[in-house]
């Protein structure tokens, strides 16, 4: 059973690496938000400098109030509406610093209970979605 | 013990998830090769289009092989070549089936015991960086 427990631990641990490693890898700015709570659980270096804060300013505030919103608008929602899980659905913000504007496409999914989001932030019309061309 | 285990099988099922997930939804072409064997552990969908096979004929084959390498052209040493760990040194080769040109990014890393290298696939020149323009 230790062996058993070590084994998992080190698979663990190396699941995780791999999330982070690739997190950073990416050249996409990526967001993982609480759909629950609304809070950013974690993020790439890309997304913290496309929100103009550090990283550790933005992990566990609310993902919305990084954008400068017109009143009655509803981020959390508008990205929940986008129902194809593909992130086909995108919708665009002005950020709070820099007034920038951001495309978010999003994809949800659950964990532990948890409904999470991944999104994806990019200029307008720069999402490449992949190798295009080469389909 | 048993309740621990529990949480820890919870916990690494959790982690693959994030890191699968994240794996298709970044636009990145991304492939995860073992640089001991020289073989694709893993990729996604669009690097799979890159490719131009399915990914299940590519998981486990030669990563070498699917480019029309130059004779004495060694793809991993040139991988390796790039020490800056960032990602920052960029190698071009010929794919194998349609023969177009793709440069490869990567970044290595020690897991198990083994060293891996994440590579990002993308058409010359047409590589973001991220949201380099906002940064």
């Amino acid at each position: 059973a230790q062996i058993a427990l070590e084994r998992d631990f080190e698979a663990q641990r190396e699941a995780d690496a791999r999330y982070r490693l690739l997190m950073e890898f990416t050249s996409d700015a990526i967001v993982l938000v609480s759909m629950t709570s609304g809070r950013i659980v974690d993020m790439n270096m890309r997304a913290a400098v496309a929100l103009g804060a550090a990283r550790t300013e933005l992990i566990g505030a609310s993902f919305a109030s990084q954008f400068n919103l017109a009143e009655g608008v509803d981020l959390l929602g508008s990205l929940s509406a986008d129902t194809s899980g593909l992130g086909g659905a995108t919708v665009e913000f002005a950020t709070l610093r820099g007034g920038h504007h951001l495309e978010v496409r999003s994809r949800q999914f659950r964990a532990a209970g948890e409904r999470l989001a991944l999104c994806r932030l990019s200029e307008p019309g720069q999402d490449t979605q992949g190798l295009g061309s080469l389909a």
